[in-house]
């Protein structure tokens, strides 16, 4: 596969933008594989354009050079990716396997085209999952000193040149702190449609309740617990017959579902976020 | 089509229920077209049998004459409908009109085996749509005396002998003392997947919220608002590009369905309540 | 609402295409609110660009006049469109009516922005529905010579200046010099997920294979019976209880909503054909 | 878990059989947990019960014993099961990879109750998948002596006392030779929604049709290919953006979805065989 360039641009919205980013492109003789916009009902312009490096007359360096003059002239701010640079990603465990075991199988199979270069534990009990994989595995124990355990834990994220950090059923709450490190940069998945059911135990939240309906909730990681943007929701239906067991097993193949595809969206530059809501292209 | 009866029960969970209420149809001839059963895991009974009067020993009146002594030996609650007594319906609304329609049309279709004897609004806009149908349109404006509307609002109802009330998006909160006239018989839709965005504007609570699914719920109305035992719900995928005006129009389909889904439920006699949650055969 | 411009462009796919058109907006001064652009494997372009006229330099006559030149110089095909000129609807029915209420219902509430100035019936059964909403009825008695009434179908059309034909459950076939009348301008909705199914009776047949699934599509007409581009379908999980009476009932809502969602894209010109395959914007 | 029995029972339609049914249960002291009962319009009775062998009268082999003039007294066919004999199930695969993933997990996180005594392989290719869970895998190499193969593989499931089979993108046709020895006890994965795309290459030919929903679909496996009575159905929208790669991925889990619920419905002895149809309790 050829190599392609990914351009992000958001910034508040006004005449010319597509013409002027899509004529610098084609100034270049740069091929349009794919171009998405957006303009939100707040004035934000939102857009992805992507393009062949075959036949574009600027090198990575160059581009890479030549966007910030663009920038300013235009007033975007923008992100610039290549096809050819993988991301790292970092899962970040506790004892359920289900969406780590889906997670490193969609990776086997290409079907996600990132590289996992660790899986962090604060139980051991995945460290087999992981080393059918091949992937290291880190163990930071429950009990131990919260701020330290961040600290070491951090430690691996940075060594490891993380890009972006998926909790995959973890059970433990991130400091503010931890948090502000990866900006928008890491993604959980919850276990109802939220913001049904945020917080502790949300499948016998819906049994009680008598809902007809169970859902699961990928989104990225804020201060606030369960809520921040939104990425994707997956509902099933359920009846009477479904007790919590029932339910808990049901809602795993929404839970995987809606991890696999915001990896999925997260690792093809698909997202962007707007206050608390995300733009997906 | 020949009339059937139905049979529910209700009861603490004990061996030999369906062996003896079963025997009780087959030792008067009776044959079963449909039985459906379900133990709760707090120990509650749940049948509803379905069997043809043609070649039953018990005709309608010896029928119900017998039942209250097997109900006592075997320590049951029960109720006992026959096919062939349709259920009078009042449709309370206000001024939007794709569940009214809705209704309207299925009955015409016959898809709804229901009597709707009368439409009731608090604003005029629907009075055109009832007589379309033919239905008498009875208007009790806002602004006057709540309580005082209620009761000309019942006194229609008993008028009509009204088995049971759909409010079909009925923007006005009944009183406690309306509902208890009519326990587990008013069935309300509300536009949301509850519990998420309970109470006014969901649509709008969506849209800020910023969520990538929205739902409608139909549920049997209690004292305590958009809290009462769940029917039906529904959930449609939205994207950022949906608007609350969006979201407004597809959500009527799924509020259609799920008060549709909810009545015709009700007229066959497939539903019951168990604390906060119905059960559906 | 202010009157928007929108051009929907299908062509050979190469360089600069968005730069080209987007750049020649934008030099008269116009904003774009929203750009959808496809290049499909097989190397075709596909864009739809809207933007508004408030600004623009050219009114709508200068815009007309201007395109053709540039449509040369670039070597695409266009069709222009303004969102002040709503198109024109007929419906051929013959006995079932939900198709029909939707569409003049979602007409009613101003959810499909379509003007509806005939209703054309192969039986005279849903006059009455017509009348409802104060729409013309023209009855065409099946029995009578095919060739003729076709001819006199094709008057009213004509008279009534009619954009596009909308085949509401209509049981009769179209003869090909009919069809090509009106070239992709025909939609039709059949009671299957196509391919499955095709031809008479299609719950019947459903019902006879046991699935567990049933459809509804709406498509294109051409020459060939249920076999034109497909534009949109859905279906939903029945079971073993379900009879082809059940399955009639339940496939209703599907056909109603694949065919709503057919004129909506279809009035808001979000749809291009490329072979058998339908581009939805 | 204390230990239920089972009773599958089906039979031509007569009155009294549920009343003497669980009359009989009822006689012996059992306890009903759960009970299904459906006559098709066909008049065929179908009928699964199942009750605690705590309480219960007979044993096991005394149950066994009785059974037989039950049914000749009633004219009944039936299966006896108890939820202590785990069934044995083996898996058939190719080079495909996630059903066989799917199943194997299910199976280790106790979502599905079966033993896997063996995996048998066309290709190499998922032999190291087996050992990652320490079951057997065989190999039976594409290119030899088909009906020698066929032997050697009845060998292998005769040996391992094999109740069920399941084939997980098995790519070969058996014979009917094969089929016959496991009548209704051998399920296949088909990927698309069946009557539709059956044969080679379903995606590719979903594709060229230019659907906007695909399908899977898990069915008992008869002489005739991909035509035997459907078990379960899931279909999934797409979009003209979605290339035959992206069917392909987005049906896996379709696919593993449908096949594993089948494998889920059967080892609960929940699922009948009526002609082409299935009955799913």
């Amino acid at each position: 596969m050829d190599e392609n360039a990914i351009l992000l641009v958001h910034c508040p919205d006004r005449k010319g933008l597509v013409a002027r980013l899509t004529g610098f492109i084609f100034d270049h003789g740069g091929n349009i594989v794919r171009l998405d916009q957006y303009s939100s009902p707040e004035n934000r312009f939102f857009m992805r354009v992507e393009w062949e490096l075959k036949g574009f007359a600027l090198d990575r360096a160059a581009l890479t050079g030549a966007l910030p003059g663009l920038a300013a002239e235009l007033g975007i701010s923008y992100e610039l990716f290549f096809t050819s640079e993988r991301l790292r990603m970092a899962v970040l465990v506790s004892r359920q396997d289900h969406c780590l075991f889906d997670l490193l199988l969609r990776r086997r199979s290409g079907e996600i085209d990132v590289d996992i270069p660790a899986v962090l534990g604060n139980h051991e009990d995945l460290r087999d999952v992981a080393a059918m994989f091949g992937v290291p595995f880190h163990f930071f124990p429950v009990g131990a000193d919260a701020a330290e355990q961040e600290r070491q834990l951090l430690e691996v994220l940075e060594r490891e040149r993380i890009d972006f950090v998926v909790l995959a059923r973890y059970m433990r709450i991130l400091s503010p702190a931890f948090v502000a490190r990866y900006p928008r940069r890491i993604i959980n998945v919850h276990h109802s449609f939220l913001p049904a059911f945020s917080g502790a135990k949300p499948y016998h939240q819906a049994y009680a309740r008598g809902v007809k309906v169970i859902g699961a909730t990928s989104h990225f990681v804020t201060e606030d617990l369960d809520d921040g943007p939104i990425i994707e929701q997956e509902t099933i239906k359920i009846s009477h017959q479904d007790g919590v067991e029932d339910l808990t097993m049901k809602g795993r193949d929404l839970e995987r579902k809606v991890l696999a595809q915001a990896v999925q969206l997260y690792v093809e530059h698909r997202l962007f976020v707007d206050g608390r809501r995300t733009i997906i292209f």
